[in-house]
């Protein structure tokens, strides 16, 4: 069904306000949604179309990935590109968030595009692709009927086993392979806590500001969000006292606090177990970040200190691998994995074999452990390049915030500037941005603009993306 | 931390009331609880165990299958079998159900142990490994960056394509990709639609005796299900609409109800349409096993007859692949889209890329629809097959019941007997089996045990089988 296409690249306009990328992105779209390209038609591989056209291969893979993640087209290894089989060419459905801010733009906090400066995303370029697909072949070859069944309910003992390993040694936490769950991410072991734990109209303290997802999902299981503000030291502990001492549970990001980056400092993470212990309340650690502090060796976790079991740890491999691998976990406290067990009957579970198995082996071969060091290295790099490069631009306009750890920057600028004006003309020229306002549970906040850095490679590069911000101001 | 280790298996008792199989198993794991086996040591292969004992390899694979599921030792493919790593030698956890049915000894209703007669497993020895490992293997190496964003929030464009396009040609369901939304399975699906189409307190229709799953799931959304009987024709509709008449919901399994294997009559679709249509309400069509019906054509889905747009159609690759790919679908009506892609935002789309992109160059190639003709001739024979080997054990004092379609049997024997006294003695002889009144939402049903036999080779094997069950009679 599909036959190979000639480039349908006319030359591109250099004196055009729009980057190349975007117009090779606004031909391809047009040419599908006009129908002179086809469902299953081929399109050029990007190396090709990089010869022809005298670009760079960035530019080329900036545009397939954008149109890849629009859904017009796919990639087929060896195959070659199509465009989608089964495309209709009309708008795809907008995915709304719900939300109860009212009008203003909504971001999707969802990385299902790839845009210059996308938060949520580690550096794609640095994975070792070549060794996960040796290994994803390796256990594609080697499943068995065994492994074709349901997977344990709880996770694959051998990928629960590493998690264990790795969190003792990296992270101080002192738990066995029993307590450790496997789930397909951040959100699905909060649901899972959700049901296992809450009940309706249950509050639970939230970091102001705060991961959107975490109030978003905890109010779908009708679970009332207290905003705690959060200072250099963290969230206020004291604060959450004052305003809700009987809240059921808290939701916190110790090691880099979500998106301020400050760290949990000591007197408050003892402030907030003992809250817990003499409540009865539950701790939700998600440590989404950990692993990636600059200045100094990274802090242990939170649940390192958790004498009493009020605190459930949840790690996910978004950050360190990529994000559509869908594996995280959990940490239960011991006394809590029989509650669980009867939560899961119904709700878990749903992690593929294949996925837990080259996890497993990923893990278990040290591959895990080199690429965090790795990484390590190469965002402090990327952080240092991107705000150099970007004051190189914006020179004393701009006020970058440095966090000690973390995946993204903080931006404010000098004079009057609406950081939603300024998110919407970016997603229009197609970079990423996120308003810190987006990010409150509760109030203004600052004025401030989100971006990450993990995919800008250069001081140039980030110039150049200073360059375009500078534009849009 | 792998050493090659001898046998540990002494010579095995012909005369033990034990299987084989189940010596087998009993030494292994006696061998590892007692740490004569250590975690990462490896045990010998099937192969060279097999001829080491002189069994057949079929009684091998059972024992390592057990172990397997229960966490015990792990296939590592090239690598070998070794005990878990990270094992603890004591007990697992027991997964207990949340039940209300009291004290009865609850089944566990999920498929992550391979006994004989083990329900929810296709045939996994006639699964085209082979076929399945290398596009697991070309996928895995042609993982591009865009792939390793988050998957979008309904599934890859490519995989929904390919599934509109085979519901259309096999199930008559006139749909598009749009209305296709790809799910971790049947849980997960019915989770979004309660989330999405229900509120707390809300009176859904649920067959009874009927899938136990569904009402347990509903249960944990504070949905009440509303029991109602099923005959020869299917769901009985009229006693539905004296029962709730303003329910929002009914679930059902059309093509061959679970468990009665009935095939819901064309009067009484028209009846449920009609009612859905009138009270607002909706219909979940689960069609687990549509595709697999012996006696004349599959029929077509529910969904297709669906003029009012009133119809969720759930499916799942679990029993046409294997369960342990965690993948299935839902087919929404066009005027729902919208409303469940609010609810996605913060549930769903946890599928990984790497399998969803396995499992539609499955369906594009050909090899799905190449396979569900095999299974369909494979399993009338297993079919034919288990109920001569058991009849000619059992003769008149067993009675078969012989649906259409499915994959599995219903027993009756004659006399006194108690399915849940036979089920339990069938686990601990290390065979699966669960009674009628497991199944019943209320009353007790009849005396009755379902047996799968999807892994059923032979009529000698089920005989076999059907010599231990008159033992345990």
């Amino acid at each position: 069904m599909s036959s190979r296409t000639n480039s349908t690249i006319r030359p591109l306009d250099p004196r055009a306000t729009e980057s190349y990328y975007r117009q090779i992105y606004d031909r391809f779209r047009d040419a599908i949604a006009s129908g002179v390209l086809k469902p299953g038609d081929r399109i050029p591989s990007a190396r090709a179309l990089t010869q022809e056209l005298g670009l760079s291969r960035g530019t080329i893979d900036t545009a397939y990935s954008l149109l890849a993640a629009e859904g017009y087209i796919e990639a087929r290894g060896q195959a070659g590109t199509v465009v989608t089989p089964g495309l209709k060419p009309r708008a795809p459905v907008a995915v709304v968030p719900p939300r109860a801010r009212g009008d203003t733009v909504a971001p999707s906090f969802r990385a299902d595009s790839i845009l210059p400066f996308q938060m949520g995303l580690p550096a794609l370029d640095m994975f070792p692709r070549k060794i996960w697909a040796r290994l994803g072949a390796r256990h594609a070859r080697s499943m068995q009927p065994a492994d074709m069944a349901n997977p344990p309910a709880f996770g694959l003992p051998g990928l629960r086993a590493q998690i264990a390993t790795y969190l003792r040694v990296s992270r101080g936490i002192d738990c066995s392979s029993e307590q450790v769950v496997v789930t397909a991410g951040y959100r699905h072991a909060l649901g899972l806590i959700a049901r296992a734990l809450l009940k309706e109209g249950d509050r639970v303290w939230l970091e102001n500001p705060g991961y959107p997802p975490t109030r978003d999902l905890l109010g779908q299981w009708g679970v009332a969000g207290v905003p705690v503000p959060v200072d250099h030291e963290g969230i206020v502990v004291a604060e959450g006292l004052r305003l809700a001492p009987t809240a059921r549970m808290a939701v916190v990001t110790p090691a880099h606090q979500s998106p301020l980056g400050v760290s949990l400092s000591l007197p408050r993470r003892l402030a907030l177990l003992d809250w817990a212990a003499d409540a009865g309340a539950w701790i939700v650690e998600d440590d989404y970040d950990g692993e990636y502090r600059y200045v100094s060796r990274p802090l242990p976790a939170l649940k390192s200190l958790d004498g009493e079991g009020r605190v459930l740890y949840a790690g996910t491999f978004s950050k360190v691998l990529f994000p559509g691998i869908r594996l995280g976990y959990l940490v239960l406290p011991e006394a809590q994995v029989q509650r669980f067990a009867e939560v899961f009957h119904t709700f878990a579970g749903d992690t593929p074999w294949l996925t837990q198995a080259i996890a497993a082996a990923f893990v278990a071969e040290g591959h895990f452990a080199r690429h965090i060091q790795k990484m390590r290295r190469c965002y402090a790099e990327r952080r240092e390049a991107t705000i150099g490069g970007l004051k190189d631009v914006l020179g004393d306009r701009l006020r970058i915030d440095s966090p000690p750890g973390g995946m993204h920057l903080i931006l404010r600028f000098e004079g009057r500037w609406s950081p939603e004006q300024l998110v919407a003309r970016m997603r229009e020229d197609g970079l990423y941005g996120e308003a810190m306002a987006d990010w409150m549970v509760e109030g203004e906040g600052m004025p401030a603009l989100l971006v990450s850095f993990t995919n800008i490679a250069s001081r140039a590069r980030a110039a150049e993306l200073g360059t375009r911000l500078a534009r849009l101001l």
